[in-house]
C-alpha cells in the first residue's frame, strides 16, 4: 500500500479519477461532470451531513441562483473578494438586461436581502437556514474536484441576537465538520482560525478545517465564518429586543463542498488506485464469483445468497457477474475503484462453506466460514479505522517545525507538508512569505501552544504559530 | 371545505403560499425563494421519487450548469425552442468570454456531448442518468412555483439500442409519475401524447401528465419525451452492435419540477388555506396543548408523550407550545398551513385519557382514547384517500365534451376545466383555436375512445380527441 511519489501524485490523481469514472471534463474550462460513481459519494456525504446540519437547528431552503450585481457591492470587502471570480449574465429572454446579474459565488447577499424582511423581533431569532446548491467561481487554474468553476456545496447561514451565540454556532459547526471528517471520510483535519489575509471576504474572522493531501499540499476542506454585523448593517437586518430597542443581528456562514471528494481521494489512495473508506464507499463489498468449469450455477446462486445477506446487514454490496472478464481483471478493476472489501467465492469455498475476504488496504486473503458473514460490518469498521490511523500517521510525519526561513525553505523544497512556524502577525510579512515560497498560512490551530521565539521570516516578536503550507 | 371561487383562486393562492411561508419573491423578476416549509415539501417529493427513478435503472450524476451556446444550436428545433428563454453569460473571471454560455434550460445538449464519449458499444447500453438540478428559463409571465425563471427539477436521460426500448422507457416513466401523483400528491392526472405543436423542442414525440387545478386551468405536471435519434445524430452518439455495425442510439428524457408543489396546492386547498395530503405534509400531525389554569405541566408532559409515540410510529409530528398565542389562533394557523391532522389535548382529555382529533378536510372533532394512538397512521391514510377522491370528483365534474366551437367557447367562458373535443389533427387549426380562445391541446389521452365526428373547430374529419384547456 504505497502512496504514489509526491511528484507523481497529480498524474496519479487525474488518471485514477478518470479511469474510476468519478468525473469527466465539462466543455467549459474549469467545469466538470460528476459521474454516477463520484456523485454517489456526494450523495453519501449529503446523507451523513444533512441530519447533522438539521440537528444544529438549520432548516433547508432554496434561494435564487441569480443575484443583482448591486447586491454584491453592498459589502465592500465581499465585492472586492468575489467580483473578479463572478460569471455575469447580461442577457435574458432575448434582451439585454438593465442590470447585470451574477451567478451566486456564495449566497450571503441574496439570502440576507430576504432575512432583512423576515426578521423583525427577537422572537424571530435565531434564524438558521441551510442550502444545498451549485455555485460558480471563475477558476483560472482548475483541478478536478479541488478547484472547479462550478461546484456543489452546502452553505448554512445563521442569524443571532448576540455575538456570543454566533461564536457558539461557529464552534458547533466546526465540531460537526471535525467529527464528520474523522469518522466518515477518515481524514484528520487541523481546525483553527484564518489570518486576516486569508479570511473570507466580508467576515470578521474565518475558521477552517485543513487537511494534508498525499502530495504534501494542504486543502481547506471546510470553513466557518463569523460575519459579525458586517452584513447586517448594509442589508439592514435588525431586530426589536425585549427591552425594546432595535439592534443589528450577528451572523455566521459555513460550508463544505464537492472538493471534499477530491480531498478524500488524495488522502487514502495508493499505487493501485482509489481506497474509499467504507463509510463513504458507494460499494462497500464486491463479490467476485470464481467460476471454474463445473458448478457455475451453484457458485452464482451462492454469490446471490451472500449478496442478500450482506444487504440485509445494511451493507452496500454488488456482484460482478460480468462474463467477459476474468477474476484477475476484476480484482484489479475493483481495487482501482477503491472498494474496501472484496469477497471471492469459487468451487473450493463452495465445498468448504467459506468465503475469501480481501481488504483493499491490506490485500491479504482471509478465509471466513460462511456462517461468519454477520462479522463483515466489523471488518469494514476495522478498515475504516486503519485508514484513519494511516492518514493520521501521515499528517504526523509530515508536520514539521521551522524556526527560521532557511529551515522553512528546506522543508518546502524537500517534503513539503504542514510547517509550524512562529509569526509576527503582520499581513505584509505573510504576503512576502507567499511571494517567495508559494506557502500560505492555513490556520492558527485552536490547540496551539503559546508562541515562543521570533517570527521565522522577519525576526520580529512571534505572536502566533500558524500552520503554513502550499495549498490547493 | 369550500374551494375559493374560480376568479379568486389566483389571489387566494398568492396570499396563502406567502402567509404559510412556502415562498417569497426573489429580487430578480421571475425568481422565487423556496422557504423551509416549502422546501421540505420538495425534499419529500425527492425522497419519494428518487428511489423510484433508481428502480427504473437510472443513476444520479451532475453535469455543468453552463453550456456553450453552440451546443444548443446543434439540434435545430431545440435551439429554436429554447434560445429565446435562455439566460446568457457573456463575462467570466473579469473578462469577456470568447463564446457566450447559456445557463442550462435543460441538459440534453451538455449531457449528450458526453454520452457520445462514454458510449462505444452495445455493452454500454442502456445508459440511464438522472440529475437533480436547477434550470433557468426566462419567464415573461411568472407565477410562483408554476412558472418561474429558475426552478428545481429532476431530469432523467436514457439511451437505448432500439426505438422499442425507448418507448418502453417512456411508458415506465409515465407509470411511475402517474403512481406518484395518485398515491403521494393525491392528484389525478390525465396521461397522453402531446400534439406536434405542443411537443418538446427536439423530440420525436412528447407525452405528459396533465392536472386540473381548482381555477379550471390545466397544468402540465410532468413530461416524458421520446427523442428518437434527433440528438444522437448531431451529437454523434453511436454504438457498435453485436453484428458488428455502427448505429445511432435512441433516447428519452423525462422530468418533474417544483411546479408540482404549486399544482398540489391548487388541487387541495380550501377557503381556510392549504390542505396538504399526509404523504407529502412536512408536518402530518400538530399537537395543540389546551392549557387551562391548573395542570399546565401535566398537560405539556402528556403532549410530549403523545409526540414521542407518534414519532415512533414514523409520523412527522410537532407540538405548538408557543405561550404567546391562544389555542384558537393556533387552530387557524395550522389549518391555514394545511397540516392534515390536529390533536387537541387539555384538562378534560387528561382526565378522560383521551385525545381530540380534527382532520383538516372534515374539521369535525373526534375523541380517541389515548390507547388508540396507534390508529393514527390509519386516520392519515383515510385523509389521503378522501383528498384523492375529492380531487378525482373535481376532475370528473370539470371534464366536459364539446362537439362544436360554440359549445367549446361557452365552456371556456363559464366553468373552464378540461374539454374533450374532436380535432382534425391540423397544427394550423390548433393554433387558431389558441389564438381565439387561449385554450391549447393538453394531450391526447392514451385511454381515448376512437374519435367520431368532425373537428369541433374547422369541421374537417376528426382524427384525435385531445383534452383542451387553458393552461399554466
Amino acid at each position: 500500500m504505497e502512496r504514489p511519489k509526491q511528484n507523481e501524485v497529480s498524474d496519479w490523481y487525474l488518471k485514477t479519477i478518470k479511469k474510476a469514472q468519478l468525473f469527466d471534463y465539462g466543455p467549459v474550462k474549469g467545469t466538470i461532470v460528476i459521474r454516477p460513481y463520484g456523485y454517489s459519494i456526494w450523495e453519501l456525504i449529503q446523507k451523513a451531513l444533512d441530519p447533522e446540519i438539521k440537528r444544529l437547528g438549520c432548516r433547508n431552503a432554496y434561494f435564487p441562483l441569480l443575484i443583482p450585481s448591486s447586491f454584491l457591492e453592498r459589502e465592500a470587502e465581499h465585492v472586492e473578494g468575489f467580483a473578479p471570480e463572478c460569471a455575469v449574465v447580461t442577457h435574458g429572454g432575448g434582451k439585454k438586461l438593465e442590470e447585470p446579474l451574477v451567478i451566486r459565488p456564495t449566497s450571503e447577499t441574496i439570502m440576507y436581502s430576504l432575512f432583512a424582511k423576515w426578521i423583525s423581533s427577537w422572537r424571530d431569532l435565531p434564524l438558521k437556514i441551510n442550502q444545498w446548491a451549485n455555485v460558480v467561481r471563475w477558476e483560472m487554474r482548475p483541478f478536478p474536484f479541488l478547484r472547479t468553476t462550478e461546484f456543489l456545496w452546502h452553505e448554512a447561514h445563521t442569524v443571532h441576537a448576540a455575538m456570543e451565540e454566533a461564536e457558539e454556532q461557529i464552534s458547533a459547526a466546526l465540531s460537526m465538520y471535525g467529527d464528520f471528517f474523522l469518522k466518515t471520510l477518515a481524514i484528520p483535519v487541523i481546525i483553527g482560525k484564518k489570518t486576516e489575509r486569508e479570511k473570507f471576504a466580508g467576515a470578521v474572522y474565518s475558521t477552517s478545517c485543513e487537511a494534508l493531501l498525499m502530495d504534501g499540499k494542504a486543502l481547506q476542506i471546510a470553513t466557518a465564518h463569523n460575519l459579525g454585523q458586517n452584513f447586517a448593517k448594509p442589508f439592514n437586518i435588525s431586530f426589536l429586543t425585549a427591552k425594546p430597542s432595535r439592534e443589528f443581528v450577528w451572523q455566521t456562514s459555513w460550508g463544505l463542498s464537492t472538493r471534499a471528494i477530491g480531498g478524500m481521494i488524495m488522502t487514502h489512495g495508493d499505487e493501485k488506485g482509489l481506497i474509499l473508506p467504507p463509510r463513504i464507499a458507494p460499494i462497500q463489498v464486491v463479490i467476485i464469483p470464481i467460476l471454474g468449469k463445473s458448478p457455475r450455477e451453484r457458485i452464482n446462486k451462492s454469490c446471490s445468497r451472500v449478496l442478500d445477506k450482506l444487504r440485509r446487514l445494511g451493507i452496500r454490496a454488488e456482484i460482478d457477474s460480468d462474463d467477459e472478464t476474468t477474476p484477475g481483471w476484476k480484482f484489479n478493476e475493483w481495487e482501482m475503484r477503491g472498494v474496501p472489501l472484496r469477497i471471492e467465492l469459487g468451487q473450493r469455498e463452495l465445498k468448504e462453506k467459506s468465503l475469501v475476504l480481501v481488504a483493499r488496504d491490506k490485500r491479504e486473503k482471509i478465509t471466513l466460514p460462511m456462517s461468519g458473514i454477520k462479522r463483515i460490518p466489523e471488518f469494514l469498521q476495522e478498515i475504516q479505522n486503519r485508514l484513519l490511523e494511516r492518514a493520521e500517521e501521515f499528517v504526523k510525519e509530515n508536520t514539521r517545525t521551522a524556526s527560521n526561513f532557511n529551515e522553512f525553505l528546506e522543508i518546502l523544497q524537500t517534503e513539503r507538508g504542514f510547517i509550524r512556524a512562529p509569526w509576527c502577525g503582520n499581513s505584509d510579512c505573510e504576503a512576502e512569505v507567499k511571494k517567495k515560497t508559494k506557502a500560505t498560512t492555513r490556520c492558527i490551530p485552536f490547540d496551539s501552544e503559546p508562541t515562543t521565539g521570533r517570527c521565522f521570516h522577519c525576526g520580529q516578536e512571534g505572536k502566533f504559530t500558524p500552520i503554513w503550507a502550499r495549498a490547493y
